[in-house]
């Protein structure tokens, strides 16, 4: 009854003798609890947020039901182990495309011994984090039925300059998504734009960010979804956000989370100006930066 | 004709031997240039801003007019410096009451030289700067023409605390403004509040950095000032807002600052708060919490 998830972008990865989330038919996402204090703490926030009466509702819509713990077989078959029972973002989705983005300049709390804060800051200072205030961890493009997915593995986005972020966010959304095409965005206003689109969903969240205190969200993830063949039906794109990952989040103790605002409000700009610059997405080779070129197409570690 | 200026409330200070800026009558401000990278910095700034016509009348204002180099004896004896030349930002105040605030929870620059991110990671760690998004570098707070100012030194600020920072932002408003005084916030309203006042401003100036893209502010101060005699005079307060410091500045090239934007948005919160919970501005001594009692009184480095 319990499966390995298909639809997962980034994070560890269940399988053979490897410990990973499970998911099963009724719409559970199950989440083995870390051996270390990230396990508990992912715990803590689940129990803390889902009391919390202060969350509005239209907030509460970007986060995962969390419905208790449960003691399972773990998919590495070291026995059992307590899992978190969590709403599985992928229920009801046939071929989601899906974009799994880590927000803020910085992945360590204030209060981090030093040897994890010297390791996220390597971390943060070689990828976009630290410069663009947020990075992408992973992505699945739906191209057909055919060809399926383009999901490339965790060595492809290590090395993500700004302008393979620019290119990868314009490849999420156009008809052509693959490693050596040029972007038509051609879903981009049906997914990013409109009122209830990704780009309002994100500025939604940015308007409670400004204000709420209660939580800081170290090394959390926004995963943006859409359904592709909706959008090419002309039927609504199913575009949603949702945050995940909470194993590094900590009290706000009455400050706002300045860290994951930053990089909210760098995505947000990101994504504006592919809605305001729709010319860039069907640029004539001859108008194309160098660097737009070839960042994608000489990359070896696609993994098609 | 040059003196040196009086109202500096932080960053060097000229004197017998040392090297700091001077100001004349006319309201100009001298600020010799740094030998290293920084002097060269903080001029290419200012070159390029004050020549950038993107830049908008309203944020324009809220950074001091440049008048070009000249070549000046230097403050500590050593012969002729060129120096920045600058609005004199006190000119027309006479007794401004000020703070400095260092904006970001990073005050090093995505490229910057391993050995000056961790000097620079050690200071933002120990400081609010990291917790905050912010810290307040130095002040000064008009009391009365006979007791003149609260001015602390340095040593003052290096161990401040989150509630430090909201105390010594509600003091500043506070007709009684001093180290051992509760704030009573007296003039929070007109200075904080009103459609001209300085939270108008920050979120002003939040707007700007919400779409700008042209430069990163590391290690730059929002400065707010304000006249305590006119307030109580029941005039405007001449509240404003300035950015000064621009040593560290460097290109966005494409990315909003989402490393001051976040720490900006954080100040903003702080001083709305002050607005809207006056009623913790007159606190019964009960009602006081331990640290908020002895914060300020218990402290030895206060240089009244």
């Amino acid at each position: 009854m319990l499966k390995i998830p298909v639809h997962q972008v980034a994070g560890h990865h269940a399988g053979d003798r490897k410990l990973g989330p499970l998911v099963d038919d009724s719409g559970r996402f199950y989440k083995p609890l870390q051996s270390d204090d990230r396990g508990s703490n992912e715990l803590s926030f689940y129990t803390s947020f889902s009391s919390n009466m202060k969350i509005p509702d239209h907030i509460r819509r970007f986060f995962p039901t969390f419905h208790g713990t449960q003691l399972l077989e773990a998919s590495d078959g070291s026995g059992l182990l307590p899992h978190l029972v969590l709403q599985d973002l992928s229920m009801g989705h046939l071929n989601p495309s899906i974009m799994d983005i880590k927000i803020g300049s910085r992945t360590w709390p204030p209060q981090a011994s030093e040897d994890y804060v010297a390791k996220c800051l390597k971390r943060d200072r070689e990828s976009t984090s630290v410069p663009l205030g947020f990075r992408i961890s992973g992505f699945q493009i739906y191209r057909t039925k055919e060809t399926g997915f383009w999901k490339p593995n965790r060595q492809f986005f290590l090395s993500f300059s700004a302008d393979d972020v620019r290119s990868a966010l314009r490849k999420f959304v156009s008809s052509n998504g693959s490693a050596d095409s040029d972007p038509d965005c051609a879903f981009a206003s049906v997914v990013y734009g409109g009122s209830t689109g990704i780009l309002a969903q994100l500025l939604e969240l940015k308007a409670w960010f400004e204000d709420q205190t209660i939580f800081h969200f170290y090394s959390c993830s926004v995963l943006m979804t859409f359904e592709k063949e909706l959008a090419l039906e002309g039927r609504s794109s199913g575009a949603e956000i949702k945050l995940v990952d909470f194993a590094h989040v900590v009290e706000g103790r009455g400050v706002i989370d300045h860290n994951f605002l930053g990089g909210l409000c760098s995505l947000i700009k990101f994504i504006s100006e592919i809605l305001t610059t729709p010319d860039e997405c069907y640029p004539p080779k001859s108008c194309l930066q160098d660097s737009e070129k070839s960042h994608f197409c000489s990359d070896d570690g696609v993994n098609e």
